[in-house]
């Protein structure tokens, strides 16, 4: 029997098929049931992933290598882009051609839009994307996905609310997305220079998902079941003053949670500077830490079923 | 059955009970006749160690790393911390929270003393202290302490000197900690500005350790079962002139050995510049190079006894 | 059992005798049809390799740790030499002598010629040589001829053209040594200031092997079974001109490969920048890609060999 996904690249979210993404979830499901039980895996014994980071991302990498290895595979690694043939002058599709003979599975990060596809382009092997820079990072939407499910049971009916700078967020833009599939309310909390853009919103819309806007984090916090909190960059602000009189506005602390629903999830992509302070930490709805950890069954799922393992 | 170290941190040699130090040596002793028998073990099959190197320490690192695969464990590694969140601004407690969902055990070196009780005050998985700054090296302390027993088959009754650096030297401190729980003589042997902190001293004195002191290293020699040498660097002295005229009395040369006890245990956490002649390494006390190869034991030890592997 | 290399190691390709180099040939061909059919390999199961890359070189790197994992073994890796203990002053026979505590067989590359068999004295463990600057490269050599014998059925009978920079390519000057022991004639094609070496050539004639030398690319593949192309790096003009009136002679391109044999094999170590244009690469006999693909069994048999587990 021949898995949905077998052969296939993962190179962004909006061309899977809802089934697809049903097989994601609930392989990924499993392997965390799996995990948390203590079993051990062998579906990738003997297998050989490829890390390839063109550009560093140490949790997403290790991420995947500890997917890799709860599997029973191993993995090679590409960390540091600077000792790699491309200083040569070699070309991206060259590279992953010579790469793709030494492992089954490839994981690539590229500063470059678009490069995931051209890779997935020019080899046999399956290709999953780990982020091709102002483009897709559709394991971090998928994990962000799979996240909600397990807090809140369901994807469906939830009111979730994006905060912070909705515009340069290559994470809350594959997420939307995917929230879109499903019966969601989307609040988008941001600064006005720091808006979801304009083409998103109205695609989104167009779908018939319901979308409200607005600047008031405190109050989009009392009506939501999941608030999603991202970074706001100082450097995204032509007059730092601006900077200053806005990031206090995006930074949620206990008061806030408190005039929360009491089962509000809360989430976060990490690493986070300042964004929710540390003593959330403690409230029970506080996901962030188990969102990230969610990434290795989600990776496991993704792993596993490309290369007919699962 | 639950191991008598399972679950526990080990940041530290003061806080292990005698009861665990044995236990530690024995299973160390174990592993290390199971790996010269080619005996293949699978204590840690289908584990994940996390080695995060906030600095580098390639030895220290590989010797872990080795260790967990010779358990049949796996292992996901930042090797540089330049291109971890840390750059972001992340905090140590929020990485170390995010690594905990990765693996099974973390392995950590950091440059800031006191930075491994904050990981393991921060996580539930059990921390390996790899070196803490200025604290402790406790797994290093553990490897000396194995070598001293394998050597010369005993830890007490012994002769034991220390010499170099006294004054800077991590290593040498948390030793002499361990070396004062047995029937042990030590013999401290540095120039006058180097010499053991009186603190240590005093310390060690009240526990009714026997201690000498002393700038002869020949003389020290010829009363040691072993003589345990360190580096001394030029940058630790204001005068270079005081540098270059003392350095020459703190080098171990074949002239040396010749005059001490025939089986004589010669030691060095390495690497070594020029503190031991290469001359040296021909003899059958020169036991640098096997108390480096003591570490993947001792390690393997640790990592099974801390997992509840052993 | 002993295996005819067992305990050996591998620094050149010049002292392997005429058996030796059947045995690894032999033995890679097995590899790959096990690697071809998906069969789980387990020959080096709870053995551990160390790649020791005292300078960067990733698809080697990763070549041999591919290797290694394909037969189930582990690998360490020092990837970075910045951070190593060399940098403390260490001496390179010291670093692999503590290394060989925690392997059973240490991979090396290193930017000094000669040091492969510097490390090989040190150590009780196999050592391969993974280039050594001006040195060796056996590993390229030897999958290079693997290749030729994949490619075109023999290695006897052949033309082989060897193309581009001749003076400073380790990588030919290893394999010509190889071809030489079969019954093959060698064509040179280079420009005048960057021919073979005069002592390679009159070597080669000593032993009774057919040589033609010529600057003229396109009619060398005419009479060619093999083509084998180098880079031609610019900083080894004196005079850049020179370079740029050279540099388009020494491109393959498609117009050339129709001119050639129907079968002519097309090599190249990689990576290339412009040497062979990418039109070429769907051609039958365009094998580079196979090529560096080959190094995975070649490098799985040496391993496996050396360490007496096939």
């Amino acid at each position: 029997m021949t898995s949905i996904l077998q052969g296939k690249s993962i190179l962004r979210t909006d061309t899977l098929t809802d089934e697809e993404l049903d097989v994601i979830l609930a392989t990924a499901d499993r392997f965390e049931k799996a995990l948390k039980a203590g079993r051990r895996l062998d579906n990738m014994a003997g297998q050989v992933m490829a890390a390839m980071f063109f550009e560093p991302s140490t949790r997403t990498r290790l991420s995947f290598e500890a997917a890799m290895h709860r599997l029973g595979g191993d993995v090679i690694t590409i960390a540091d882009p600077k000792t790699s043939s491309a200083a040569k002058g070699e070309s991206m599709a060259d590279a992953v051609r010579v790469i793709e003979g030494y492992a089954d599975v490839i994981v690539m990060r590229h500063p470059r839009k678009g490069s995931a596809k051209e890779a997935a382009d020019a080899v046999a092997v399956p290709v999953i994307n780990g982020g091709d820079g102002a483009g897709q990072h559709p394991t971090q939407a998928l994990l962000d996905t799979f996240t909600i499910k397990k807090e809140q049971g369901t994807l469906d009916g939830l009111t979730v609310s994006l905060a912070g700078d909705l515009k340069n967020g290559r994470t809350v833009h594959s997420l939307v997305y995917l929230l879109a599939r499903f019966d969601t309310r989307l609040v988008f909390v941001s600064p006005s220079q720091l808006r979801m853009p304009a083409h998103i919103t109205d695609d989104l819309q167009a779908k018939g998902v319901e979308i409200t806007e607005t600047e008031d984090l405190s109050k989009a916090m009392q009506e939501s079941d999941v608030v999603y909190m991202t970074r706001i960059q100082k450097e995204r602000f032509e007059d730092p003053e601006e900077y200053e009189r806005l990031k206090g506005a995006y930074v949620l602390d206990v008061a806030m949670v408190e005039q929360a629903k009491s089962d509000i999830t809360i989430m976060h992509p990490l690493p986070r500077v300042n964004e929710i302070k540390t003593d959330v930490d403690g409230y029970a709805g506080a996901a962030y830490f188990r969102q990230a950890h969610n990434g290795v069954p989600v990776r496991m799922a993704l792993l596993a079923l490309v290369t007919g393992r699962e």
